[in-house]
């Protein structure tokens, strides 16, 4: 292997050390069981394999693995910016600003393929492809049926009322009509009035 | 949505609730800091991105998007079945014979993409694909990684030796001898005679 070879593969080994982190920011979602919350990269594998095993139900036909690489790397931001949980009243204006500051820091360790990382974070942010919708609407409806899963635990927790799970799902549908439907169902509707607040 | 319909995606559902037990699965490798064990779904995450920016370096053209589902779904059956330590003594065949009754169960759930799934895991216990021997590089490679990032803590605890190490990576060059080659020299080597026993 020459030097510049080995250079390569130090940069993106070091990419891969930094990234572990993740599996240390912990997420407002109980796991099964509700033994404790989960984490981003626990929450990024379970979209992963949701989103291979959906992708016939997105609205759109998609590439597949991009839109996998683009769930498994989405919320690396939080490494250096933190997880900001979708009740907590932080305007989405000062959190894109935070984690687009994380994003340069990141994704700058890697001079070829940081760029391609930034791109696809940037193209999920933005949610104007198909593939960006039909993730977005992964991470909307993975921590719903997690949040069922364990009695509703964290909605009630935080006290959520049904117009903010509304209104933070404004766009779930818009990756599938099909799977915003039988989650609004089977994950919201039986704990409006319960662990979430009319 | 048609009481058909329904079904499907209630059994789908069904399965995304069950691989949740993933995320307690422990196994022996530290995280970051080693802080704690990482888990099978943080594992796999890890992987999943690994394997889809180190595809280059795979001795023979492979399918990503299979490559990064077989990493995704590959420790599942260790929800019934349980983690084996790489050096713990347990024979092969018995690991194997443990972890088909898991998937029978596991897989058993689905109908339909149980029986792909089944698929996958079987290429990936047979590792007689280009993928499957990627996989398992990327299986063998992302634990050293860690090990040697935690100043090789695991290693040392269980006290393993060099030639049990190389045992267990008597196959890792033939999904990429690029990636065995730089593992062998920056992630194994400097611990040898110090966390590895010669």
């Amino acid at each position: 292997m020459d030097q510049k070879e080995e250079e390569k593969l130090h940069q993106l080994f070091d990419f891969f050390r930094e990234i572990d982190k993740e599996k240390l920011i912990t997420r407002q979602t109980y796991v099964t069981g509700a033994v404790r919350m989960e984490d981003d990269a626990e929450h990024a594998w379970h979209m992963a394999v949701m989103a291979i095993m959906l992708a016939g139900y997105s609205n759109e036909k998609i590439d597949v693995l991009k839109t996998v690489f683009m769930l498994l790397i989405h919320d690396l931001v939080e490494i250096y910016a933190g997880d900001t949980y979708a009740y907590a009243g932080v305007s989405k204006e000062e959190q894109h600003e935070r984690e687009a500051r994380s994003a340069d820091r990141l994704f700058g360790m890697l001079p070829d393929e940081g760029k391609k990382l930034r791109a696809l974070w940037d193209e999920f942010e933005r949610a104007d492809t198909p593939e960006a919708r039909f993730a977005h609407t992964m991470d909307n409806i993975q921590p719903m049926m997690l949040n069922d899963y364990t009695g509703g635990k964290a909605w009630k927790e935080h006290g959520v009322h049904l117009a903010q799970i509304l209104k933070r799902n404004e766009h779930t549908a818009e990756g599938s009509e099909t799977l915003w439907d039988y989650a609004r169902r089977n994950f919201i509707e039986p704990h409006v009035g319960k662990e979430i607040k009319e």
